[in-house]
């Protein structure tokens, strides 16, 4: 690979320049020019290709700079010196030698109808342009963090002895009401098929979760992870869902113990949480925002990553401690979203795991708790909410008897026919186990202090909208 | 996380217990059984938990072999001792202690019905048993080495200055012919809406390839890759198609050179050959199969991995080095999938990127090559052929300039309407770029020798079939 290796780093990233620069060397250098400035005998503009929170800053002569525009595409060669401005160095431009290639090349022009102009632009506006939006420095930050993170999560899996697996995208399991889910057929949509179903006499869909699959594999593999898009046909107009969204979900066979599953979901957490650099990069990217918001992302990477374990309360606690900010508060009430920010940013100011839901709040695969009261009856599950956003993660222990699982599918008015394959499981070598699953675009929001999902993931998608 | 990471490791899994076994140790380990052995006088078992190969070894009396059984869900507790067998060590079950928890724990029984009794399956049986047909040795390798390869090839990536993207699924860009694209809706498929469509006024796909996608992310990032489910509506009823599948696909900007396009595309796959454990996993997995195919594997990834760089030819010469097999080629025929297979078993014998094809073949965003003769005009791309199996990656350099895409959509019949967000890319900053796209259950294939494509992904889809 070393060979090969070679090949590419004959284009320079800015990234690679930033980090290990070398100065007085010869340097030729691709990207796109953010910014330029020009005074009477010198011009300055700024170059940047989105590897990097940096860009270089270049001097060149004004006549020089009379090619460059915000926006356009250049390749620049010259020599890394020592800057007197704030940069830590700079590329002086080489002059023109006649007969050799000119030190300053336009790659792609960009003329003043160019949509991203040097100033601030809204993140709607910025939607509407979908070819150059993550151009901007705050939009391609939150792109780098998605990249980061996703390394640090597979990292962790990998240390944890997790297989990393991949579940279906369309499944013939539609088992949170149909209402929510897109059906998917081929040719036009309206068009009437002789055969109505393509893959088969059923019809298909978008999967909403990995789960179900992903105990096939726990029973295969015993640690299995997934990160997979997942997809929801609601119709809610909220700054917190996607029509299309990428969901991180684990499972862990051989646990009868909701905190093993916490464990792995705090540790999995912990690791996506900026180091050093990852951090500069952000916070340089949100340096036109206040420092207020650049204080608020520190102190929440460090309350993610506090020496001690995260919080953990029964939801039977979570009801008691939040009483005294709502008093009509009652046992058996679902949480609003509401109450579960200030349950983790008041009461408890920080991460804190609720568990043991009420049985009659969640889906029928979670496992009973044993109670003495059935009135009270509980499941082994947990939500874990963060400051400011809500719920983070979902994850249970899994029904794992097959009479059990049964029960609760009829009681649920579900019909068992329709997830046999699922039921199996529990019928031959069953075994303990759970499991949870992040919206992977909520984790990067809270990091990253973006306000609105839609900002978080490249293309979003929503009722009404799918540009590109 | 160091305390978090221990409350796991008291769960030990097999691959860990035969990693570093530390011999005299009491261990607890839980597993499925994969066959037993009753003697007069003792008992032999052996368990497995699919995380590596390597079954454990238990020895038992026969009063509590009587509880085990092939399928079924087991934890046992011991000693682990050296063997005085063909395994390096075996676990003493302990003797029942009254009063204590049995050393035998039997999580979840599987009777004689489990349709997984040892002996030979075929894939088409393993098949109508998704629940469990990743348990068998051989399926489970194959799951474990694209854990392996993913981990490996994000590696490489992020290694080599690579932003991991997620291009989306959902897509109103229908660019390669509705016949073959899958259509989405929310709600019952043939249920008439008041509006048709959930996104608004156009059809809404499933996403064919991230290419064009890619292609914005890496105006914004330079280097960019995804791995992400494609789709395809196709009917065809091969070993090497399936409905839904994953792509590995990279895009580089700042490059006009083909060259450095497969440079990436062969580094990228030579980071995914099988090391030393995983080699071995794979081995013994086929331990059953002829050591033809033994043989055949090692081979292969010997082949990948060859210090010289892999061979390139242009489709010129490689039309040329046909003909002594195929008399009738001629240039501008498109290569069969036997002439492909020819030219890497035979012919180079190994690895080959092809390049440079009969622009009239390829799709209208690749970059035209400059020829003196018009009725040999090429494209600068390239497809990457291995023996056996031929294609496994196809990549080019893409056309950024605005006039010329423009006329290269109209020369296809295409509406220039319908990615004016993609011609946008040229309009503005157009930069040069090239990038690939590898179908990832291909290369599981190649490198695990698995004959049907449909063994190398969890749930596989095709026309006419969505189990799960």
């Amino acid at each position: 690979m070393r060979t090969s290796r070679a090949v590419l780093a004959s284009v320079r990233t800015i990234r690679s320049l930033v980090e290990s620069p070398r100065l007085g060397e010869d340097a030729t250098v691709n990207g796109w020019v953010r910014s330029v400035r020009r005074m009477k005998k010198v011009a300055f503009a700024d170059i940047g290709d989105g590897t990097s929170a940096d860009t270089l800053a270049v001097v060149l002569t004004p006549e020089q700079s009379k090619q460059l525009s915000t926006g356009a595409c250049v390749q620049l060669s010259g020599k890394l010196s020592e800057s007197p401005g704030n940069q830590k160095f700079e590329l002086q431009v080489a002059e023109p030698v006649p007969g050799k290639p000119d030190p300053v090349k336009v790659l792609g022009p960009a003329d003043q109808s160019y949509p991203l102009q040097k100033k601030f632009h809204t993140a709607e506006y910025l939607r509407t342009i979908p070819s150059f939006r993550w151009k901007t420095l705050g939009n391609s930050s939150v792109l780098r963090y998605r990249s980061y993170a996703q390394s640090r999560i597979a990292r962790y899996f990998e240390s944890a002895g997790f297989t990393q697996v991949s579940s279906p995208i369309i499944t013939s399991s539609d088992c949170e009401g149909a209402g929510e889910v897109f059906t998917i057929n081929s040719g036009e949509p309206d068009k009437n098929q002789k055969q109505p179903y393509f893959f088969g006499d059923k019809p298909a869909y978008l999967s909403v979760s990995s789960q179900l699959h992903l105990e096939v594999y726990a029973a295969a593999l015993s640690r299995v992870w997934n990160m997979a898009p997942a997809f929801r046909a609601e119709k809610s107009d909220t700054n917190r869902h996607l029509s299309e969204f990428w969901m991180v979900e684990a499972e862990l066979a051989f646990t009868e113990s909701l905190k093993d599953v916490m464990t792995v979901a705090e540790q999995m957490i912990r690791a996506a949480v900026p180091d050093s650099a990852m951090a500069i990069d952000i916070i340089q990217s949100n340096k036109q925002s206040s420092s207020t918001k650049q204080e608020t992302l520190k102190q929440r990477w460090q309350m993610l990553s506090q020496p001690k374990p995260w919080a953990r309360v029964t939801y039977t606690e979570a009801v008691e401690l939040l009483r005294k900010e709502f008093p009509s508060l009652k046992w058996g009430d679902s949480l609003s979203s509401e109450q579960e920010k200030h349950l983790a940013a008041h009461i408890i100011q920080g991460p804190v795991f609720v568990t043991d839901y009420p049985m009659h709040q969640k889906p029928f695969y979670m496992k009973k708790n044993a109670v003495s009261d059935e009135t009270k009856a509980t499941v082994a599950c947990f939500d874990l909410l963060v400051p400011e956003m809500g719920e983070l993660i979902g994850g249970s222990l899994r029904e794992d008897d097959h009479q059990t699982l049964l029960s609760a599918m009829n009681d649920n008015n579900m019909n068992p026919d329709d997830l046999e394959w699922y039921l199996d499981l529990r019928k031959y070598g069953s075994f303990p186990h759970g499991g949870y699953g992040m919206g992977f675009e909520r984790l990067v929001c809270f990091v990253c202090g973006v306000e609105n999902i839609r900002e978080a993931i490249g293309f979003p998608r929503w009722a009404g909208s799918c540009v590109c």
